[in-house]
């Protein structure tokens, strides 16, 4: 796959990196791993309000941010993508679609399922792209996996690799010979993986929400534990062999 | 060019289109031969507020809007694009660069002007993009050309192309195999062509902005006549041998 950036580039080749930053145990493992390959540069983390029902993982982002020092962290409105979603979207609040409960890896695989919300990562990776040229950043690192996901299509590297195409034709950069990369270390990795790999660099996953359809408790978000992310999580955490520090809901 | 869709596809194969309304000589065109080519199905008209200097033409993006009956407009809020790029685009306010004047045709064209707003035309069509999949239309019209025009690298056919390709790796229609496709018909026309073609059709120059500082009158938009995009309008005009509508402010 000659046009795929899952690794970064040479550390002098890029002022710093631009991080897509959910709040989720993906995105906030990505953000671990730019900040270890890069221990003394500018990270700029890009989170998104887009009506999710699952806003409260904005609060971890900030958390997560923070403790790992990022230069900026912008938080953007994009309440129209769920207005013009929310029919098709039961991730976004307002939508006549619940979120899916109880259903099992494979099935959870097997479709694109109705939390699928369209065009999401090109939107997050547009702005991501907006943001690295005005600042010279070269890399925009994101928690997209392909393996133990939801079967969405803007998670595979095929699109991945398009995307940074299309990058670099539509910018100054990338005309000008300043290849602009994605980043996406967590392709290839099972969930499994993912955890094992960033409790071992220390990642909070306890500060980090998965879940689709949270509740909220005195102090924290609680997970349903059900839907489809709750169970690919916890399957995770079994499958890693690490204490799992989520905080399920009552069932 | 294979994979180019400047034409529109099947009438049949689309249950109308998105189309990109900015409220300037181009989009407007593009929305008339959209109505052209269907004049029985929906049009979505989808504009954005990103903090231009020129945000008058929005005005006429919702009458030429209204004047060609279309099902829906949205103005999607982009505020945060101008706060990220204010910094390096001349195009958005709060920005330290002045808007060039004076510069003819030919400057113009020679090199990515400071006008140019990263990734601008790649969060247009993100957004566009997801609209198109949530209603079920495969059809996202928009005004770019690469001829007489400003230099910008997401005006090039290049990148039409490559973000059409994304497009359907992105989305569940095109894994599904329904095909969006992008349609671009001002492609490889000169201005003065897209001013013959529209005046054909009898679109209102008279009510569209091209100009990237227009001041205000009483009761209309006055152009500047003097920055790169009234420059080609300007021209184009003139090389069309139709008679410029455009108010121009005293000189």
């Amino acid at each position: 796959m000659p046009s795929t950036s899952t690794e970064p580039t040479d550390d002098s080749a890029s002022p710093g990196a631009v991080v897509l930053l959910s709040g989720g145990l993906d995105s906030t493992t990505v953000l671990a791993l730019a900040r270890e390959r890069h221990p003394e540069r500018p990270l700029y983390a890009l989170s998104f309000r887009y009506g999710q029902r699952h806003a409260v993982e904005l609060e971890s982002a900030a958390r997560q941010a923070r403790r790992y020092g990022v230069a900026a962290h912008e938080r953007v409105d994009l309440g129209h993508l769920g207005r013009l979603t929310a029919s098709t979207s039961a991730l976004v609040k307002g939508s006549p679609h619940e979120v899916p409960k109880g259903r099992d890896a494979a099935t959870i695989q097997g479709a694109i399922p109705v939390t699928y919300v369209p065009a999401r990562n090109t939107l997050f990776l547009a702005y991501g792209l907006a943001w690295a040229e005005a600042l010279g950043v070269r890399e925009i690192w994101l928690g997209v996996t392909a393996v133990d996901y939801s079967g969405y299509p803007d998670c595979r590297p095929e699109f991945i690799e398009s995307f940074e195409q299309t990058a670099n034709l539509a910018t100054k950069l990338g005309v000008q010979g300043q290849r602009i990369r994605l980043v996406a270390p967590l392709i290839s990795w099972s969930k499994a993986r993912i955890i094992q790999e960033g409790h071992a660099r220390g990642v909070d996953y306890g500060d980090t929400v998965s879940c689709y359809a949270p509740t909220s408790s005195d102090d924290a978000p609680l997970a349903c534990g059900q839907c489809d992310s709750c169970a690919l999580r916890r399957e995770g955490f079994l499958a890693a062999g690490v204490a799992d520090p989520t905080r399920y809901a009552p069932a």
